[in-house]
């Protein structure tokens, strides 16, 4: 099974032309989509996202997850084998978490390139090429140099941001939910959120925080939205984010503004409430 | 072929995981994109659009169906076959209007658990695995129990309301164009709509109403959006709406505002031209 | 394999329709989704876009295209050999460009009318079976008489205009980069954009011109939105816009906001600084 993770979006012709490259080089091979609606150019939400998600995959499954704002230029291309997964993409990052998550994991640089290699979509011209040849079975050493680690890598810890709003507009954190009790606090610009099981436990429009099924703390509203009701969306920081402050008796706080610049603005916006704040 | 029907969204990972479960379980079966942007929650208008879009599939087709606002509550799942289809689902009335059509229609009530069930996405844990095993020939009896009824029914006549709207403006009606004469008159918001065999016979600009491709009665504009120029969209009531006014003349008529609350408001919707009025 | 491209939406139920009867008709066939978002009802720009895209499918491909708000009326429909892939679709330019471009193209118009046939919906009751026919080897002569021609035939040469907005905000044009030299020179309403090879070369936020992975000149901004920032949308004209003027130094004009009208409006577009003037 090839499976299909990017920021591609699913409107416009660029999976399409991805899954007749992987038709052409393995034949066969069922081509699962998985998400093309990563945020765009975020290789970081995204790397988290793949984390969570891949799991649920059955072994042997070969991810091809390309988020690439820096297609054709220096930055190499890899593939990992970590948690009894293929994933081969950009190294920007993206690869990084899951393979990261694994003492086990494998890497390899991609030193092959094709005779035709648009500068801006390796997805379709390289990524997809490696992936296929990977998912039926003949795994191109010849193209592959052994790596010791990824050129860069992205903390393997919880990230503590919004990192996807699906259509209903639940928001999805990058924080593991096995990290949190559920006797934890969470509220969002000052308001305290319910923690519910389910959607259907709670009123209509009522806010709530639960573990959901890939296993990340997820803010919603029943039958409701709430990234309109609480203002959330995705950001991208160009730097990693301390968001945890020891001095706030550990509670951990994502901003939903504009990114944290330091301690300094985390308290100004704890006091302005419009922080999601967990306390455990 | 397994056909897949929800309002998982088109942009969201869910579809994606679904059908990783579905490729486990049944490897080789065709799966098939019937409509992931059914109105979100509304269970009452996907059982009408399921009943008309299904009737195009050939027989034996097993239809993952999930609308699902109350995954995770007291509500049962179901395996429903009827007009030569089967549809595995919530039993929240979705599955109850191609039940209810069939008078030949059997009825099971899902009693299984998979021992891994997240609260929230029974479509992946749970009916995927279900419909996967129908799919492949392997009826599994033992996870269920016959049943007489669903638990959930809706009417299993005609809704008089707008179901659905697609991405160019058209707007479903949930009444069977086999019940309605060509020379019916319908009007929206006091305007009479003309009636047409297929876009390119009206000016551009021109509102019609058409037997639809899934046999439906449709409001259309020729080369624009009947939802913006006449304000459509699709509604959630709470209770089921008698909207047939007998001493209308027997028209039909479907409130575009808020939900009808009774005769009253019906007459005033209808006096102030901001309903569809169908006179036969 | 057969290419899905049309104008049908990805949300809507009608790309699943047409994949069931492709399933039914043409068993095992892999069916990609190129395209569903080509601009609503744009055979012009959908003519332009398939011939670019449709390059770099293997050969022996068969395409499935719809953009036809003619279905119904006496538009006829047409196969198209040419470029070594199959072409179904409505007679109405959209296959006309990848017919005129290959000398060698043979081309039939369909004669077969099934007994069930929807005035609205060809491509699932019509095209799809003749598609279906030629991917599985069963070429339908009888359904078929040869043709000289298409009916509507759109010049085949380079379309100066926005074709295609992608969801990144990236804007295709019409004209194909080979055409174009790198050292020409591209402004939009005024200001020149830069020459780039691939995003990640250029500084956040500044747009520049690229030959895109479809051989087709793209006007783009890093991790920014080109369409937003331009003003630039995909336009209708109702005739042929003749915008090569040779008294502008032979430079390519691209009007981005209303349709040209003639020579007077394209000067004073271009005194307005509201075009896409590119010289060589």
């Amino acid at each position: 099974m090839i499976v299909l993770f990017s920021d591609f979006g699913v409107a416009d012709p660029y999976v399409g032309q991805v899954k007749a490259r992987l038709s052409v080089e393995a034949p066969g091979q069922l081509m699962v989509d998985l998400l093309h609606q990563t945020p765009d150019f975020n290789a970081h939400a995204g790397a988290h996202l793949l984390a969570a998600l891949a799991a649920g995959f059955p072994p042997g499954s070969v991810f091809l997850a390309v988020v690439d704002p820096g297609v054709g230029t220096e930055r190499h291309g890899a593939v990992v084998t970590a948690g009894g997964h293929w994933y081969v993409g950009p190294d920007n990052g993206l690869l990084s978490v899951v393979a990261g998550r694994d003492t086990q994991a494998r890497i390899w640089k991609i030193e092959w390139q094709p005779e035709l290699l648009s500068s801006t979509f390796h997805g379709r011209d390289l990524f997809a090429v490696i992936a296929a040849e990977i998912a039926r079975g003949a795994f191109p050493e010849h193209k592959l140099s052994q790596a010791e680690k990824l050129q860069v890598e992205f903390d393997i810890g919880d990230l503590e941001r919004v990192i996807y709003i699906d259509h209903y507009g639940n928001a999805f954190t990058g924080i593991r939910a096995t990290a949190i009790s559920p006797l934890s606090r969470v509220s969002v610009r000052g308001m305290e959120l319910a923690h519910g099981e389910t959607f259907g436990r709670l009123a209509r429009g009522q806010g709530f925080w639960f573990s959901n099924s890939a296993g990340l703390l997820e803010l919603a509203v029943n039958r409701g939205s709430a990234a309109a009701d609480f203002g959330l969306q995705v950001r991208r920081c160009s730097r990693r984010v301390k968001a945890r402050l020891n001095n706030q008796n550990g509670a951990i706080i994502i901003h939903i503004g504009t990114c944290w610049a330091g301690h300094q603005q985390i308290v100004q916006g704890l006091e302005a409430g419009i922080a999601i704040v967990i306390s455990q």
